[in-house]
């Protein structure tokens, strides 16, 4: 049993964990063009903001791998202009899609002017590389940093997947799991399915399963009264944006949670990287929340499950207020209330 | 659009709403043996703790109805009472089964020595009837109990479904919003879909539909933020159990809808019958908690949700504590806290 590889690069191809085949089957794909990774970012194949910005930062390599090494630099950089914009449509709404390809962009616009179309080729697949290892690097920190606060614990709860599914490998809220298993102790966790997709019982449940970590999972209507009856020692989620003041916007169900362990005096840490935070806004209010397809709720797993034409009110997120969060977790430590200093300082440092 | 007939006579079979179809269609099935009413309410055709009493009555005055007008009173009896325990198997946890049965043997019991089988016959009709209009009249009386309570609202949330398809025409939770309806007055209702067996999206919403009334379904885990962005104005569910100070019993996800409720400052009301109240028990700790098959979790859509052979936790129910329970609304009237006293006063009036 060991921690699933989401995503990395197989010596001639970009190696995906096909996230589509979950729980069925663990199928991997290795993928050697372009469209083919366009298409897996689209169907979800690869899902996670991180690991899609690790996908796209490959994908730009395999758009440019063929490229004549005799090639001028000025068709090398139409044909990677081109697919820039090709695969940012691949999800026109996943930040870190655009973030990463604006930044494989950034460091070729860095170097084009002295240099071959063979060495710019051999900078698209570093900095590809570059955002794996850095995703890694960071969620080992997280990781131990989380451990530190739940050395003491037995029994955690966590909510949809903020695990190695969606990262690299280590993941964010699933870190100082790995890290404790690493360390010999196991963790025992209890993954919310998190409806409408899913994914704590899909993904999170798989992947701990594969990792050989006890994993208990739980509609999410049942956690309430599960941490009133003080088996779980501490809630950790992630989080898709976290405001100056540490409101945390995340998968839809998380306040909820943050209520319910607030009455069953649980500690409720959220860990994420320091690139979630969003120091323009200034509380979680001004978050924007998407609302989803309304088919998630009435037909998500193949069959009608409410009456035809009935109203649907589907948010993909909500905000957690920061006084009922225990801590931030980041790679570069944990921060404590008051969050509005603690953030500015950890996003200076 | 009118409230739907849960369960009725039909001059000669019981009508029943075939609950399995929904939400895809409405069935009525006409059910004229005992053996399928049986079959009927193991396989939840007919569901929900009062429509099953009265399913379990009317099923007792099927099994007999063919019996000769000439025959002997023991012959009747011993046919009868073969029945009685025939049905009580149907679904052996339902407490209002037996409760029905119980009470059909009891009418009989006090007329054995000096009627004829045919009176024995007309008497076991006259007691399904009898539930079945009770049941009626005590919906109605909560229905205006809870009117008065809703009347400044214009949205409400529920939870899972306490409405007509679990009685035999109003519901406890839903009765208020149906006797508001019949004097114009249309209440916005937002339906948790109450994961694993959906009621809520399944039963609840579709009998609002039919009803006319405007529905909105949710997944569980989106009521807290609902709740937060202030536009409920009540929520109110039913219950299963109800202990001497307060402490309700009801389907899991019920307390932490009352933790959301509370954190938003938004009333939460339970509605109930007095049946459904037990004096034996001093608090809801004492309340048993039913844990059901882990495939309703991993499976429930006719789809493995969950990886082969994980863990899971199922709870049917769960306990919400009498301090976050606003009022309770019975057929006697609306209770308010202390609880302990004026429960007592209600069960003794």
């Amino acid at each position: 049993m060991s921690r699933l590889k989401t995503i990395e690069w197989a010596g001639n191809a970009v190696r995906i964990v096909d996230q589509t085949c979950l729980p069925a089957k663990l199928c991997y794909e290795d993928i050697t063009t372009v469209e083919v990774m366009f298409e897996a970012i689209r169907a979800l194949r690869v899902r996670g903001a991180p690991a899609i910005g690790i996908a796209a930062g490959f994908g730009m390599y395999l758009a440019v791998r063929e490229f004549p090494e005799t090639g001028s630099v000025r068709d090398f950089l139409t044909l990677f202009e081109k697919n820039i914009d090709y695969l940012a449509g691949a999800r026109p709404t996943a930040v870190n899609l655009s973030w990463a390809l604006q930044r494989v962009k950034t460091r070729i616009a860095g170097l084009a002017e002295k240099e071959t179309s063979a060495s710019l080729k051999r900078a698209v697949f570093d900095e590809a590389q570059a955002m794996l290892e850095e995703d890694r690097a960071s969620g080992r920190a997280i990781g131990e940093h989380g451990f530190g606060l739940l050395k003491d614990c037995e029994t955690i709860l966590t909510h949809c997947n903020a695990g190695g599914l969606a990262t690299a490998e280590f993941g964010t809220a699933l870190a100082p799991v790995y890290v404790a298993a690493e360390r010999n102790k196991k963790l025992h966790v209890y993954s919310d399915e998190t409806r409408p997709l899913l994914q704590g019982s899909r993904i999170t449940a798989f992947e701990l399963k594969a990792a050989g970590i006890p994993v208990t999972v739980l509609c999410d209507n049942a956690a309430a009264s599960l941490l009133r009856k003080k088996t779980v020692d501490a809630v950790i989620v992630g989080a898709d944006r976290i405001a100056s003041n540490g409101d945390v916007a995340n998968k839809i169900g998380t306040y909820g949670l943050a209520l319910a362990a607030r009455a069953a005096q649980v500690p409720f840490y959220v860990a994420a990287p320091l690139s979630t935070f969003d120091p323009s806004l200034a509380t979680g209010n001004e978050i924007p929340i998407e609302e989803r397809d309304d088919a998630e709720v009435t037909c998500g797993f193949g069959r009608r499950t409410a009456p035809e034409g009935v109203d649907v009110y589907n948010p993909a997120f909500d905000v957690t207020p920061h006084d009922l969060v225990t801590a931030l977790i980041t790679e570069k430590g944990v921060l404590r209330p008051p969050y509005g200093e603690a953030i500015r300082k950890a996003l200076q440092g």
